[in-house]
């Protein structure tokens, strides 16, 4: 059994600043007495404990109210990702059964077409309040959240990340981190991604401060690290490069406060590396996933320069180990096991489980190297890391394929200086196509960030030998742009 | 599951300093390969994962290795108290079925009569060694410790402490007491307690070192605090009372690096209080005991004067409640859940469920404040604590009574300067006894700090109605000492 997160927090250190955002702030207290307020209200709505419902909402103050509000009422919230079309939308709900979808007012025009129960934020400010006792303990094995990820069919899958999930991963990340009264997280990855939600939970267990921010701005999450405002922050390698930019311009340096900062989305140049030192941040590379609620291995600071590339050690309570691999040095699947990892999926894929014999077969290519280091040398399933989020090939080929002037599509990662990589695809046509008509219609069907920024004519995309397309060949094959 | 506690932190962090003990230091990686090497001189000698062992010596490095030994061969380990007598200790054994007791040599004389396999440490120093792969993961209901413990019926109960317990148990104490990379906790407290065993669990969970000393000073304790080459430590109200005197007379205070001092046993009395704050010690009251695997409460530094004779509010996995109470203030006896609660007992208990509805009844009459804040206003089983050792007086009646000369007998408590306080007894007997000769009866069958220091003749012991001992009335009874 683990305690209703914030119900224990609350009582335990009622006092201490929960969150922060603009120029307001919240203790614990009040933090609950706000999610309080909207669980009642939900209540009302006839959302309760196991209800499902989805939530989309741009990472402020007032989203961060109602998450907690269905925490607390233990609703099982589906995290919508709010740069997704219409159309992605459409399926998740679908797929998830999720009972309504909570919406704040000025992203319900996404919405419009969406047959489903509607609840805008000021529509849920203004109803009723049915008082309720909030469960006191969960069970661990209790789905709270869900997040869609690709994965390999190209068919977004819903994972399930249970309470004992996120509270083991938090567990094991303090283990690593240390913890003092007076860490503050600055958050400024969105709410709907594992790495801006594992924030929020570990906020709860260790009683620490979320510092919020609606959008990453590097001027000032480079004031806070120098002010000493916050003490941790999560990144990915672009807005690290862009807060140390900031930081070289004004010839900052991080205040003795700030402790460290976890980087996630694949490796960092060695070059940032070198340059978070001179500024004074400890930067931890980090390994995770939606499917483990977060990190399953971290590099040490400390070993960042000896061990470049590598995405460190497991974390206490985790196990990674390689398909196959007998010794040190074999490449193979990465497999992790653990508390941590999810115990499955819901809609269509509520049947598949994710574990063979207890482990989780990751896709990504990696080895351990003769000290237990992990390294990842091949993305699974080509993922595509563009500014944080994961784009996975098949989803957008599925799209581009159902245009009815495409035959085939292929995609893959193209380097790129701000986002580190974006999707460009290559597209056998049956007739010609315009540049404009194609990029509409992913526009309509993708969320903005998975539209390739190239397409390309070809004849035949690169196959094996049984048939099975070879997108890391793309990258060097004959083009002809649209 | 759960990681083998070592084998993971040694793959994790294999260069930290586990453990310091007089002159020399082992990090983690040595600690291993010491536990490895007893391990297979164990398995050598048939004890392997599953197999149930007790364990007697002292609180030294090489105790520390061989209960390392035994944890990283998930080998089960009955911690005996070296200060039990031959008898108790066979009682022990017995009731166990432990399989052998593995001994230090010096201790071997108070074995002499003991009618089971036993160990020397030097013999198994000798032993060949076999080679096998210790278990990687445990389930957390696993049995890994056993510690006796005597409560109501004079009879001691063998308290299963599971890897869960103790794993959840340290988790709880990183969530309130913080964690940083220096952390060194100071044990000077006998690791076959639960005060000191679960120093050796935080250690491996949180990558910390140890300090160790195999006995109690007062005057290496203060030097430790003032050189701050200590971060933590577990003391009781007479050690914390050593500790400030000698601060005291030589103007010391504790170094910046000095965090937390965690006290068990019962309140401090509010000038220790003053006292420590003056030398810069902060000061974590707690409420612990061996089937909550140590703390279940704590009450912070900053609340000590606010809430003097609190013993805080729960640690962030558990909960308390007051039997029957409806709101705060009212008395009852305290009840704990949590995943650090005992599942429960081996040997002639070993059929009892310690819980009720998945409550542990302690005993213990206390109330919650209107802030939550745990009080305990009378000791379970008229509990008498001496010197952070846990006295149960029905144990002693239970062997005065079967002296030839003894009718029946009471025990309680009586204020002492130093230990806070002694056992003492009154008796009503059949004819005439000497003080040696019921001393040396006792000596026989007792711990030392379990002889009663006073023996007193009465007529009739006070009973209440339904003829149950009062023993908080025979403190005033009318005495004819021995």
């Amino acid at each position: 059994m683990i305690p209703n997160w914030l119900l224990q927090r609350a009582y335990l250190t009622p006092d201490r600043v929960a969150l922060s955002f603009e120029q307001q702030q919240w203790t614990f207290q009040e933090l609950h007495d706000e999610a309080m307020r909207i669980a009642r209200k939900l209540y009302a709505n006839g959302l309760r404990e196991g209800t499902r419902v989805a939530l989309l909402g741009p990472s402020n103050a007032h989203m961060m109210f109602m998450i907690h509000g269905c925490l607390l009422g233990s609703i099982e919230i589906v995290m919508i990702n709010s740069r997704l079309s219409e159309k992605e939308i459409a399926y998740q709900l679908l797929d998830s059964e999720a009972e309504a979808i909570i919406v704040e007012d000025s992203l319900a025009e996404k919405l419009q077409t969406i047959d489903r129960k509607k609840l805008l934020f000021s529509f849920i400010a203004s109803s009723e309040e049915i008082d309720f006792t909030p469960i006191n303990t969960w069970k661990a094995e209790q789905t709270i959240t869900i997040m869609y990820t690709s994965g390999t069919t190209g068919f977004p899958k819903g994972v399930r990340q249970t309470v004992g999930n996120h509270t083991s991963n938090a567990l094991s990340s303090v283990l690593n981190l240390g913890l003092s009264e007076n860490d503050v997280w600055l958050c400024t990855t969105p709410l709907f991604h594992i790495s801006g939600f594992s924030i929020i939970v570990r906020s709860l267990l260790y009683g620490m401060g979320i510092r919020l921010y609606e959008k990453f701005d590097a001027i000032e999450a480079a004031e806070e690290i120098q002010k000493g405002s916050v003490t941790r922050m999560s990144v990915v390698a672009n807005s690290l490069d862009r807060i140390l930019r900031e930081m070289e311009k004004s010839e900052m340096f991080a205040h003795p406060n700030f402790q460290t900062m976890l980087a996630g989305g694949g490796p960092l140049p060695i070059d940032y590396l070198r340059r978070a030192e001179k500024r004074g941040i400890a930067v931890l590379q980090t390994y995770g996933m939606t499917e483990t609620s977060s990190q399953t291995a971290t590099l040490s600071a400390d070993d960042a320069l000896r061990k470049i590339g590598s995405a460190g050690k497991p974390l206490f309570f985790n196990q990674i180990k390689i398909r196959d691999a007998e010794k040190p040095m074999q490449h193979g699947e990465v497999m992790i096991a653990g508390p941590h990892v999810t115990p499955g999926y819901v809609g269509r894929f509520a049947d598949r489980n994710p574990l063979e014999d207890g482990w989780l077969p990751t896709g990504d290519i990696g080895y351990m190297d003769h000290e237990g280091y992990l390294y990842i040398v091949d993305r699974r399933s080509d993922l595509i890391i563009s500014g944080g989020e994961n784009i996975y090939p098949a989803e957008i080929e599925n799209v581009l394929v159902s245009h009815p002037s495409v035959l085939e599509a292929g995609v893959c990662g193209q380097e790129d200086e701000k986002w580190g990589s974006v999707p460009i695809a290559f597209l056998v046509c049956k007739e010609p196509i315009e540049k404009e008509e194609i990029e509409k219609f992913c526009l309509e069907r993708l969320a903005k960030f998975k539209v390739p920024k190239s397409f390309y004519m070809v004849d035949e995309l690169p196959r094996n030998a049984s048939n099975k397309l070879m997108r890391r060949e793309l990258k060097h094959f004959r083009k002809r742009p649209l």
